[in-house]
């Protein structure tokens, strides 16, 4: 199983990490970091910095496609040979995911025109204007294409994948493995259940980071 | 608050970048990626390469250490270079923190001697013969030494400390940007409640990879 998680300056380390943790232990399967140029991305995570091992060109067919989010995606919205690369990988994917706002690049790319998909709270709107069809779940599948909400969800959303690809028992062994059985100290996860103040908040301060497109 | 992740090579992935997503959030928040040598360092997840952005005796007095796991770790139980920096920081920190077995790392250093402490699920034993009382708790807090379980574990240790050190709001907005609300598609993430053969299993996989010492 070849995995392709692409990479680019402002993505949200957990978007990619968090599934990576879960795909590499998949039997057989082989991550492809790919990013627009060889050599160190800027996540906006704090400092941290990952390689990108391969640039769009050396991976033409991976099985799986990961787009991860990030404010970083913004300037993929707008970007032709990024947009192409997605397009073309797809036609050949058994699967094309993404993470967080990783579903405005897969809508950007027309992937998602007409179909249910999800993404970061904050984003939805966005995600609609962009021709998907904005539902609030944790992760939604269309045919072959499965988009997560907010960075986190990259977790559940992968050991999804791994029953699909791999079965169940492979899923819950992977599970088992990175010893995921969440018990966040606060019911803040979701714009539901949060105050409304801490919602409130949250708000703000994205719009302030927001860039201008 | 300046937080020093120890990186090397065998790392796993989520278990220090789970932590950073959290952490970097926190207002005023400074982290840095702290290596025996500055440069990529392989990860034990697929292949992904991330960045040591400084040297130890560049990070002297950092207020939070977080030492993550990883098959990695075990080459550390024996490096004096690293436990030696690690006692030395651990001597001004506010929090001393691990993910899975990270723990291990901390109790090499003598940081654990007689303290309640916990690690990934397969490596209590060995915990316990480094000097802590393995403790199968997700998070343990032992004055101002803080361990959690296995891999993913991090992300909850981390909202924990987020919440300590800047208060609930801060810990709950953060929460909620990375919409933190676990959905595992299965029971698996806990050797009490996965199926026993699955257990046996990721048992197995796990001791075949273990690297002598």
């Amino acid at each position: 199983v070849e995995i392709a998680i692409l990479v680019f300056d402002g993505l949200t380390a957990l978007d990619a990490v968090g599934p990576a943790e879960v795909l590499w232990r998949i039997p057989g399967a082989e991550l492809r970091f790919t990013g627009k140029e060889r050599g160190p991305v800027q996540t906006e995570t704090g400092p941290l910095r990952v390689f990108a091992d391969h640039e769009l060109d050396e991976v033409t067919a991976p099985d799986v496609l990961l787009v991860p989010g990030g404010f970083g995606t913004r300037r993929l919205l707008a970007d032709e040979a990024v947009l192409d690369w997605v397009r073309s990988v797809h036609e050949r994917t058994r699967w094309t995911t993404s993470v967080c706002t990783g579903s405005l690049v897969l809508a950007a790319a027309g992937i998602l025109d007409g179909l249910r998909a999800t993404g970061h709270w904050l984003q939805m709107e966005r995600l609609g204007r962009l021709g998907a069809t904005p539902t609030p779940e944790r992760v939604v599948r269309e045919g072959k294409v499965i988009t997560a909400a907010g960075v986190s969800s990259g977790i559940d959303m992968a050991l999804h994948l791994a029953a699909i690809e791999a079965g169940e028992d492979v899923a819950q062994a992977i599970q088992l493995a990175i010893e995921y059985d969440p018990q966040p100290p606060f019911d803040a996860g979701s714009p539901d259940r949060a105050p409304a103040h801490v919602v409130d908040q949250v708000r703000a301060a994205a719009a302030a980071r927001e860039p201008p497109l």
